[in-house]
């Protein structure tokens, strides 16, 4: 009967964890989307005290004894071991941090992102800089409880967004990056110099009610399931899922900008179809989902290898035409892809070309290792930051609201979550290459097909969820580990 | 140390109460307003769960004991002792149900609902009348569970909804209804016969998107803040809240229709700005919103005391005929004010106007009277329900659509809610004229001040939130307990 026992336990606490879970989840999602204002604090103690007994249903009493006999047990399904594992993971991660200094941190990043958006509006990262010092603190003791022989602490934070990833191998990667992009933004920046893109089209006025319109349309037409999600709006796009058959997107409507909600949509489209894509009983546990990496390279394939490309407007380029005719009407499709594709170096992120994307990465990875090592302090950050800009990129923040305060992250607590973005960009390349030797796909999209390309994600990637990370599921598909040259010569065959 | 143990205990008791109660208020919230179709299943799993750690929280050992020390305590406040009152009431009322019947009745209920909606579909009674008997015979055995000397079983469920409130009292109240409003109706009834009032102008094409601006912007003119609340759509509109600081209404439109939604509006405002009124140290708790008479008087007051009279809509009539001009235009105030006061006897309760509103209510208390203590059985119901509209209303219903499977109620399980509609109707007409004596109402009313009407409310009703229940605060308001003949008076004044 032993064996009974414990599994009940075990489902027990799934059934738990899921329920809180998800509870947490709706709250986030409520409150980015259409929480009042002034709601803030109150609801926010009821979630603290979910959040807080989340972490106690892995304090329980014995749960360690069953994650061992749960992985050990022979007629235990491989599903269940591996839940097992992420469970034991999780337990780890949670308890790690004595329970009155996860609270503090819990109340201090709470605090702190109001704050950070107080010095961004005021563009004084003086005034936010005693914050991030103590954020920072915290976690690199944080990332001391969680030490093990020959992990950096950065390490330690890498390897909770992309399991396996460390400084090591991301110094290599980022190397290899630098070395393929800076060329290329040079000749980028010298033609630029000589004739500019043309793309003002794109920011004249388009009524928002039919934005909301033309954008829904663009999320179904690449399969985004309505009767299995929701398509709404927030301050800035994300996506969430309470599981497969509950899925989540926003975008943004600027009344000035027809691009911005236009590929935040096929960005977090990109997002939601790979939740909904999740398999059946994966969905909703803690292998539910996807890592951050593959996440992102799901957003990025969408926004990137198939929305910024000539073969896939070239079916629906007609119906964006004539829903904003008085705008769009005279300007030929290649003239649009010029747009959509043009690069120039910025000093934003999330206004970055795919071009120069990741050396806004690349910037804010050398200034986490320093930060996390002790090599450079919280004092020296703007400094540094002005002058990484000035050297990969050329430009200079005009304020700190355009340059170090830039980014929320930081001030939720979250180190080594930037990387994500890169190796997402990295993943789609090398999965489209692998895609393209299997069938035309600029064909499909000349035919307006997207079923045989999500298809194929969805099966090789997609139905997996968290339970394999990047490097597992690039091994499996295209044979090699993750190979930063797809990524290099992509871009190299759109801006050479 | 004993004092500050209990109240450690019962503090954090508390605190998890209204986490996990605020989080199950969201699930529904979202449930009825945004979750798509396919969610149903595993959403329902997750809150299953969440429901199930509510019971759990009250049951855990030691709590009766708790409950009774901060009642007893000598150093703990009255707000306390009050939580510790309701609280120790919702206890019994949990755990008088076992565990396993509580999880059965949930199940039967959660599919009950599904299979209520498509026998109202098809119109077919028969189909629903088997879910019907096992609900009902279910929550008259959990009505024997708590049985009390000299409380029938349909008592126990009228004192959920409104304490203290039985079939021995209600029998009266909807008895002297019942005079006061049949030979209104008859005379309603020939004057129709004579000329009918006009209304077709209600029922033209309205744009939805002007709906919206307009009812947003008079859910504002009545006080609703938005700040502090969402308003939002729904299939039926309806209230809730998380806490005083985000409460949330609904209204629905209709291409053909502008009267529905202006007047979901009014009567949602009005639960709105009831617990926007809350009291900082109860909402959210347990003695939070209101209890259901109250709330219904809070809503009918909004909606007929003040929305279906002239000087309400005399500031703002030009307004409404300016943003429907083509179908408003030529219309006058007094043909305006004549079409949303007609009355007209049909067979559906929420559409019925304010006349004959109570006699629906009277039919299903009379039924549910009968139900409860075994006089009517369910295969007898949809023939009782029919004879009991013909004897009232004058009318027979052509389908179980529009007749016995109209309402969602009882699919839930709900038995003893219905006549809080009426008991809210009375209370507002009681609170109307004594306010009247206070303030000229409808001089206010013409200038457009409704802070002074929502402030008399404010002070006298909505700040004490459900701790005070309906005979409570008309005492302390109006020196006398719920008495109808407030409703017939008003009733009588407008349909003489």
């Amino acid at each position: 009967m032993e064996k009974c026992d414990f599994e009940k336990v075990f489902f027990d606490f799934l059934e738990r964890e899921n329920a809180l879970r998800t509870a947490l989840t709706l709250f986030d999602w409520d409150n980015e989307t259409l929480a009042p204002e002034a709601a803030g604090e109150r609801t926010a103690k009821a979630y603290g005290v979910l959040s807080a007994a989340y972490r106690e249903l892995f304090a329980q009493d014995g749960l360690e004894e069953i994650f061992a006999k749960v992985k050990d047990g022979r007629d235990v399904s491989s599903l269940e071991r591996a839940l097992a594992r992420r469970a034991e993971r999780e337990r780890k991660k949670l308890l790690a941090i004595p329970k009155e200094e996860y609270r503090r941190f819990s109340e201090l990043t709470a605090g702190s992102v109001q704050k950070w958006s107080l010095a961004k509006k005021q563009n004084d990262f003086a005034s936010f800089a005693p914050v991030l010092e103590e954020i920072l603190d915290m976690q690199k003791r944080f990332a001391s409880y969680r030490a093990e022989a020959g992990r950096t602490p950065y390490d330690v934070f890498l390897s909770d967004y992309e399991e396996g990833f460390t400084q090591e191998k991301l110094d290599s990667f980022f190397e290899e990056l630098k070395k393929g992009i800076l060329p290329l933004v040079a000749e980028v920046v010298r033609r630029n110099k000589e004739r500019s893109v043309s793309c003002d089209f794109l920011f004249q006025n388009y009524d928002v009610e039919k934005q909301r319109h033309w954008n829904k349309w663009l999320a179904a037409y690449l399969g985004f399931q309505f009767s299995r999600g929701v398509f709404s709006e927030s301050e800035h796009p994300f996506t969430t899922s309470l599981h497969r058959d509950d899925v989540r997107i926003t975008t943004h409507y600027y009344q000035n900008n027809l691009e911005s909600a236009i590929f935040s949509t096929i960005h977090e489209t990109g997002h939601g179809i790979f939740e909904q894509g999740n398999a059946e009983e994966l969905t909703g546990t803690l292998l539910g989902g996807g890592t951050c990496g593959v996440h992102e390279s799901q957003s990025r394939f969408y926004e990137n290898m198939l929305g910024r490309s000539k073969a896939f407007w070239e079916p629906i380029y007609g119906r964006l035409q004539r829903t904003f005719s008085e705008q769009m009407g005279r300007i030929s499709l290649d003239a649009f892809i010029r747009a959509i594709n043009r690069s120039e170096p910025g000093p934003v992120r999330t206004e970055a070309d795919e071009l120069t994307y990741c050396l806004h990465i690349i910037v804010r990875y050398e200034l986490e290792k320093g930060l996390m090592d002790g090599e450079l302090s919280v004092r020296d950050l703007e400094g540094e930051w002005n002058r990484l800009y000035g050297e990969y990129l050329g430009v200079t923040p005009k304020t700190a609201g355009e340059g170090v305060l830039q980014d929320i992250h930081w001030a939720m607590g979250e180190f080594g979550y930037f990387p994500s973005y890169a190796l997402g960009n990295a993943m789609a390349a090398q999965l489209y290459a692998h895609m393209d030797r299997e069938m035309n796909v600029e064909e499909l999209l000349r035919k307006g097909d997207l079923d045989r390309i999500s298809g194929y994600l969805r099966e090789r990637v997609h139905r997996f969820g968290a339970s394999k990370g990047m490097e597992e599921l690039l091994l499996e598909i295209t044979g090699e580990g993750l190979n930063a040259e797809y990524y290099i010569e992509y871009l190299r065959k759109k801006h050479k």
